[in-house]
């Protein structure tokens, strides 16, 4: 497979390297520069306390504006405080909000049209150039795992530790109130039937290792069962003493190539042969807490 | 995408299915024969008592013949009774064996020759005709996920819930002694590098809904975390009455086609638009308890 990213750059990074190899992850992120590195917008983030800790979520307006607004003004008005998480179905879904579904939705709207799927021209793409079973092109915008069907349309695939939202069968009944994240291999076919709304930056451990719910689909049965949210905020309403930082690398950006063809051939650290591919969901793009000064 | 299947099935299948859709995969389960399942045999089937429940895993001697026979000699002689969970890495694997690495292998071998790939020949490969980013050709064989080069060699896919042989960096310090399953998106750069030995065919919640570990790797740092395996024993070595029976979709029969075109074309229960394709490691070949007389 021909490496994604430009000779010069493969000079820089061939030095952390001796033997006629490419560069590992590891060298990749060593070698990257800050230009290689976008800080996350708090006002995109999610702090969702849950059981001893935080879940950090990104969301992602530019595939999903109404859900992500009215998501925004569901946690304002405290929506989401004293939620719980409702249901774990193995290798499939967590998944969160009122149990009750009578809470009111105050001011934000009870239905939304479907944000499963959007116009491809205006996102900045980079395709990834691997085979996928899903759609004819793979890629990423702005750090989401992205597909394209080839015909203009695109679509945030549902990959591990992304955030969907949760709906009845009718394609127009979701909200935003109700929310999951694939626990298992990527639930692929949710594609363009579901609307993502972002993705879990830090936390995801919080979601996964807990019991699976014995109900249908992995509803917990036993009010008891449920896992409290004691209280979502959105970034910008954290005190500033409190609040994290996180760069991702940008997945526009020469490294990120470096990184993609890093994953793509493993052949070290006990690995002997690089499978000269690698699947849309298992490049989960480099994010790192940045440390206060 | 072409229907994989008969249309003689297809007409069968159809009058579950009153509307101009594919069947889903509950009418082709529904529709299936009794020729379209095998039982797993008893002396390939391990029962591993971990926590509240207990793992049935089913071995793949056809894949790794001289690790299976390595494995069986350790179940025999009680190798892995009183051994432990010992890693549980977010969005990878879960490790278990001898926390030690002291304990004696009895007359288990302590490292075999490497069985992470073998001759396609042989083998009943069924393809599915499906995309995929680490290798040409993608299908099963006998309910294994394999894949295959397209110039002779063909591997078992680590997919979510394969059990796999842990080892050293060196290919050839594996034993069976050590072993581990994926618990997220499926890790396939493992494939041909690590040397799969079967699948967790009921109880991966055991696995899964683990506190992850927080040392390097995912290993847990105090003795006090790791979870206890009470015993493994040998299918045909746990008493009649206490026996576990399995039947597996064959996923060389008609209905397996029709099963892998169902969930390549999901178009209902909320679903409006079927993807044409799936990925390898998300077809789940229908396994199911025999009920007992």
């Amino acid at each position: 497979m021909r490496p994604l990213f430009p000779l010069a750059l493969l000079a820089t990074l061939t030095a952390f390297a001796p033997a006629a190899k490419l560069p590992g992850t590891a060298d990749v992120i060593a070698a990257s520069k800050p230009v290689d590195w976008r800080r996350v917008d708090p006002a995109n983030m999610l702090y969702m306390e849950v059981g001893p800790g935080t879940v950090i979520i990104e969301l992602a307006p530019q595939f999903a504006p109404l859900h992500v607004a009215n998501i925004k003004t569901l946690v304002r008005e405290g929506f989401f405080n004293g939620a719980t998480i409702n249901r774990v179905q193995e290798n499939y879904v967590t998944q969160w909000g009122d149990a009750t579904e009578k809470k009111s939705l105050g001011s934000a709207k009870a239905t939304l049209p479907l944000e499963a799927e959007r116009a491809a021209a205006g996102l900045s793409f980079t395709p990834i150039r691997q085979r996928d079973a899903y759609a004819p092109e793979v890629g990423f915008v702005d750090g989401f795992a992205t597909a394209r069907d080839g015909k203009g349309q695109a679509w945030m695939a549902h990959c591990y530790g992304a955030v969907s939202v949760g709906r009845g069968e009718s394609p127009e009944s979701g909200s935003g109130a109700e929310l999951f994240t694939p626990i298992g291999h990527a639930p692929r076919h949710l594609d363009r039937n579901y609307a993502p709304v972002g993705r879990i930056l830090e936390g995801m451990e919080l979601l996964t290792a807990l019991p699976r719910g014995t109900g249908q689909l992995g509803f917990y049965e036993q009010e008891a069962q449920r896992v409290p949210i004691r209280r979502v905020r959105l970034g910008t309403d954290v005190p500033a003493t409190e609040r994290r930082e996180f760069e991702v690398m940008r997945t526009d950006a020469p490294a990120f190539g470096a990184f993609v063809d890093a994953r793509a051939n493993r052949d070290r650290d006990g690995f002997m042969i690089g499978m000269g591919g690698v699947d849309l969901c298992n490049l989960r793009v480099p994010t790192r807490p940045v440390a206060k000064p």
